[in-house]
């Protein structure tokens, strides 16, 4: 967990204000929950490996017989914990709210969510996600808005060049019944697949024999993967269909399709922002339909993604509800960003004298406020060098002296 | 702990915008701390009642053994809490980065606290503060940007006519010792003055008495109270030495018209937002001088307060260093500011047929956004009117309708 100085916080929220004002530009309606949710909504399966992260808050006014009874069930001893993310808490929130919402319901959450994980580089056990959600469209209208939204945000904060890579749940479960792997060992198949990138097919291939895959299908697969690829076709049907065995199922194709051209439309341009990715997986088990995951040719790493999970919030509503999200890694983006927007601002410092009275020094503040400048006043320190530097790494870029006389402020910039 | 649907988290996100930005253009520069604290922090007595209060995280990893070893000292089950305000955390922010600051430090926190109550009307388990502080300056210049800046970022909400009760918690002793009371009842008597507004003279001398205080001090405070009240004199030293007792001391008079003189001179107008309240005593037990609190015409409660805490940061730094803060009661101000500031912009909703294709939906929606209008998807049902009528009341002031034929947009009103 981290303290956030002056100049930190300050991009964070310039980058925070963009992404707000774009997502709503889109039609996306911000929404809040409380940072607690009950204990057992956060440990009823659908937060995966991240429902082991999550902090309890020890229950309130436990006495010593309680505490005992407990010694077996940790889990006795609280009540409520932080969000591990903000999937859980969004699901649990529209089915307590939908009268109120609209039909369709496009979602806008950004907040800090919390896992207790070991430190290591990039990884924060408090972090913020900006998550977009739509609820109650099944049709590829939806992955269309929130692509085109995420690459739109993207283009406003200066990362132009952004792309998204795609995929459908169903196009890998059908690709691994092909193959004849068994519905049963699907999920353990689907963890190996989703190191291709980093192991290669020969590694997949390997570790999916030590896991005891029936060899015929491990085979198929690895003489998929060796098949001559089809270079060069835009993102589109005969794409898609070169890119999985023979046979693909229809309406994921066409699912698919409709994205791209979708996208395609809103976004103009001859290169579709879309690459179909057979082998992308995504890890989070709640996914039922289309994944996606945000590219951007300055970094080897996502900076998001999301999926479709239509049979989550049917969990907490018990009526099945149609739902698509993304999620743009904001840690990520933020550390991509410059510091200097805040430079163009007009910001003034005040340096005065010991001597000046309280009431002067604040009124030439207040009157500089009045015009629209930031304002910082400074006592007067022997070394006013070193005082003017500070304040201009700190951004401020004019400033004035002021003295017991000084009656109209002589402002300069500041070098 | 509450829900915010989007008219609400909308209203929200705007008050708040509109403090970040004034508090930033009077030289306050917004910093960010984890949402969770050490333990031993939180419970180190800076909280008074609110460390009580505290949410404590459940450790990661307890064993049976460690469960059963904490019958008796449930502490030993936390080594994390949530914050119950943003002032022990910002102390401790300060003591680790303090090099890293300007020589006088204005810092801005807005953020989410939570204090484990019962629930109350307008109370809430989880609420946003909005503070500034001035750690590092020791003179009255220090209260007056405070007072200032609140009292235009109260302006620049619509909530003009503001204006700022104060006192000093040194006047407020010098005042009980004056009377005969004993040091160390200071606190007791202290909270009973406290009800002064609500039971008046008469119920304070008696709830004295019956802490047993010392009867010829009551006696003392009990006429002074009933001295005739000298009327109608403006902020300044007489009105304050008016209304204390005869021989208050200097310096704590002079930090008063100080911030009193600077208060006017920049606010100009003929009536100075101050009240001096001789009996304002505000129940944080850090407070070593002045104390304020914001009042409003419009209302019969405070929207804020604070005061000069000089010895809390020395608890963390191991050395004395000014400070002074105040606290903005979001909460009860987002209450007060009415639901129509986004009624202004642009927002367009597009009500279209089910066949029109998905990418051209998609690419009139992106050709709008691009206009700087916030745009919709709607699919028809049957029931347009109802659907309009919806749109309009989640703000959106025009609309389209869109067929498979149509190719130029006719954007009307929404009535």
């Amino acid at each position: 967990m981290r303290d956030f100085l002056p100049a930190d916080k300050s991009r964070r929220e310039r980058v925070l204000a963009v992404i707000r004002e774009r997502y709503r530009a889109h039609g996306f309606d911000e929404i809040e929950t409380p940072v607690m949710e009950e204990y057992d909504r956060l440990h009823a399966g659908l937060g995966a490996d991240n429902e082991k992260l999550a902090y309890n808050i020890l229950k309130r006014g436990l006495d010593a017989d309680a505490i005992r009874a407990a010694a077996h069930d940790p889990a006795a001893l609280t009540d409520l914990g932080l969000r591990y993310d903000l999937t859980v808490p969004l699901a649990r929130f529209y089915a307590s709210h939908r009268g109120e919402l609209p039909g369709v319901f496009r979602s806008i959450q950004i907040a800090p969510v919390w896992r207790a994980e070991r430190p290591q580089k990039g990884r924060y056990r408090q972090f913020v996600q900006c998550d977009i959600d739509i609820i109650g469209d099944a049709s590829s209208r939806a992955e269309a808005e929130l692509a085109v939204a995420t690459l739109d945000t993207l283009d406003a904060l200066g990362l132009e060049g952004g792309s998204i890579r795609i995929n459908d749940r169903r196009a890998l479960d059908w690709m691994l019944d092909t193959f004849g792997f068994a519905a049963a060992e699907r999920a353990g198949v689907l963890i190996t697949i989703d190191k291709l990138d980093k192991v290669g097919p020969e590694g997949v291939a390997a570790e999916l024999r030590g896991r005891g895959a029936v060899d015929s299908a491990v085979s198929a697969f690895e003489s998929f993967l060796g098949r001559p690829a089809a270079q060069g076709l835009p993102f589109g049907e005969q794409q898609i269909r070169a890119a999985l065995p023979a046979g693909a199922p229809d309406d994921v194709v066409a699912h698919l399709v409709g994205i791209g051209d979708a996208v395609a439309a809103a976004r103009g341009g001859a290169d579709i922002p879309l690459v179909f990715d057979p082998f992308l997986v995504r890890g989070m088990g709640y996914y039922t339909g289309t994944i996606l995951e945000l590219a951007h040719p300055s970094v080897g790493y996502s900076l998001g993604g999301g999926g479709r999970y239509d049979g989550m919030i049917g969990r907490f509503l018990g009526q099945d509800v149609p739902a698509v999200g993304f999620s743009i890694g904001f840690e990520r983006i933020v550390d991509l960003i410059a510091d200097d927007a805040d430079g163009a601002a007009d910001a003034v410092v005040l340096v005065h004298d010991r001597d000046v009275p309280v009431g002067e020094l604040v009124a030439h503040k207040t009157r500089l406020v009045a015009t629209g400048a930031r304002v910082r006043l400074e006592t007067r320190t022997k070394n006013l060098k070193a005082l003017l530097e500070r304040a201009a790494a700190d951004g401020y870029n004019r400033f004035a002296l002021v003295g017991a006389q000084t009656d109209d402020l002589e402002i300069k910039p500041l070098a």
